[in-house]
């Protein structure tokens, strides 16, 4: 294992000390562990938290910030956060408002942020709503979860929910726009390179010098099959396919994100994003926006995503809405 | 060479189309090459153009954009752009005011860049004037330089210098804020990893699995010395040792770049910063603003690179200036 790192059980806490030492102005930590909120508390409106195993940088840490969360929550690596983490995140961004988690659909997080929710209802009497994200069109149901993963669809929840939450909408408005999104996302990735799992040591998964996962998920869990490797016209035909045999996108006007897994150059996501601009072309898709870049990333895998989000009217302005946050960042 | 691709001599082609199909808000491409400038030409100021071999993506059609870059040439991967295409991106961005040339210091780019700027300068009159970034410490001189070579700084420069052109400031201006950039910016980078350029199709360098190199330099060229893989802490420790003795930073401010070199997942870079923040405090030298991430890499090369930027009350006034690109976004 070859990682630029101190120790092994030290990459989750000194990751989120080099991140808020980074970005003061972004964010801070509680003291409870590693949640990051808000460096200042936005106060009179709906907050949203989300969170998950770290590796998966900049999510969701990175995308704390105003018009996006109010607070991410990050377990060990791949792993849930506990429910108590989850907890003080909630109480901390709470403004009587209400909170809303975008979980991502695997069971052990479902489960935590669940059970955290019961407790800050329970305890504090905090209004806590869910929505849980499961974008990943390559298999129905996986290793770590019943049904559909969740992946980098979660960003434009984050976003758009975020943004709705900004302007002041209730917590049902913003569940609300967060279920549209859902409805509405769909993703799929692959991989030509696996990743090592610090506390494991050895790569996740193994694939030959000519070969390729499709259908990959974001903690290395099989996808729909290892193959020889193609051009990179001929996986985006393979991805696309099976997203755009999931929703009917024609007609419709997309938000596109190609996302790479940690160690995908810039170059190739561009060169992806070339054949997936045409494909949607020819298909009369019509591409609102594209984000090229790493925002669901899975440490060191080298390959890349493809998400397609079919818009409203509502959609594409929260989409437009400012945000700043150490991730992104979006001026009006 | 396992690489996310469609054929070895489309990779820059299919590359800056990408990049344009994705962001036609920022940047199109001039028909003559892989030249990509302002989608809106601004007028009423200076021009920026920066430029050099592709594959340290997003440099530098990312930092094209309102406050940074007027235009990008890009070369063949690691390969200085023609005298040509540079020429018809001067034509191009120039608005009567002149265009400042910002031009990594190697010596392909410095004569490629010079040339055409006489050639602007004798056939249309055009006011071009030139810095050449320098910022690297590893090396006096290098296989492709004489001097030091320019690295990861350069986003300083374009960051600044861009932002006082947008502010209208005249060509002399502009240059002189540009080189006061280089005079106070220093960079130092490391590599676990190599990388292939794809019509080499072999690695450019090789290590051992418990292998690093110290004082790489952006293509792979050799640095200081191979050495078995350290801790991240002392990594950064050797790094910063030699930036900090090429400068007197104490009592300073300054802007510090953790810059990943392709294939460094943000987690590890994020532990980096958590030890480069601690040494510039116990050295008293205070962090005005922190960017992690990565703004020129070298293909999947694996390793990191440190920047430190002495700044004074004018850089840091542009720094905080608005900026609007595709890798760059600063909002006031």
């Amino acid at each position: 294992m070859k990682k630029i790192i101190n120790a092994v059980d030290q990459v989750e806490n000194q990751m989120i000390e080099g991140m808020v030492k980074a970005f003061p102005q972004y964010v801070k930590k509680l003291d409870c562990g590693n949640v990051v909120v808000r460096a200042q508390k936005k106060t009179g409106k709906v907050a949203l938290i989300s969170g998950g195993g770290s590796g998966h940088e900049p999510a969701h840490g990175g995308f704390v910030g105003k018009g996006m969360l109010d607070a991410a929550v990050a377990g060990a690596v791949f792993t849930s956060p506990t429910p108590d983490q989850i907890y003080e995140g909630i109480k901390a961004v709470d403004d009587g408002k209400g909170v809303l988690m975008v979980v991502k659909n695997y069971t052990g997080d479902v489960l935590n942020f669940e059970m955290a929710a019961e407790m800050a209802a329970d305890m504090d009497g905090i209004d806590v709503k869910e929505v849980v994200v499961n974008d990943d069109v390559a298999v129905q149901d996986s290793l770590y979860t019943t049904g559909r993963r969740g992946v980098a669809g979660t960003v434009f929840v984050h976003k758009i929910a975020g943004a709705l939450a900004e302007r002041g909408a209730s917590l049902d408005e913003v569940q609300a726009v967060a279920q549209k999104v859902i409805d509405n996302v769909r993703t799929m990735g692959m991989a030509i390179k696996p990743c090592t799992v610090p506390a494991a040591g050895e790569p996740g998964f193994e694939l030959a010098d000519n070969e390729m996962e499709i259908g990959i998920g974001i903690h290395g869990e099989p996808g729909v099959e290892k193959k020889p490797l193609e051009t990179a016209d001929e996986i985006v035909d393979t991805l696309l396919e099976k997203i755009l045999a999931d929703i009917d996108y024609a007609g419709s006007e997309v938000a596109v994100m190609i996302n790479g897994c940690g160690s995908t150059p810039l170059m190739e996501l561009f060169i992806v994003n070339n054949h997936v601009a045409d494909v949607l072309a020819e298909k009369g898709i019509k591409v609102y926006k594209t984000m090229v870049g790493e925002y669901m990333t899975s440490l060191e895998m080298e390959g890349f995503s493809i998400t397609l989000l079919r818009l409203d009217d509502q959609m594409k302005e929260l989409l437009d809405d400012e945000a700043d946050t150490p991730a992104l960042t979006v001026t009006k």
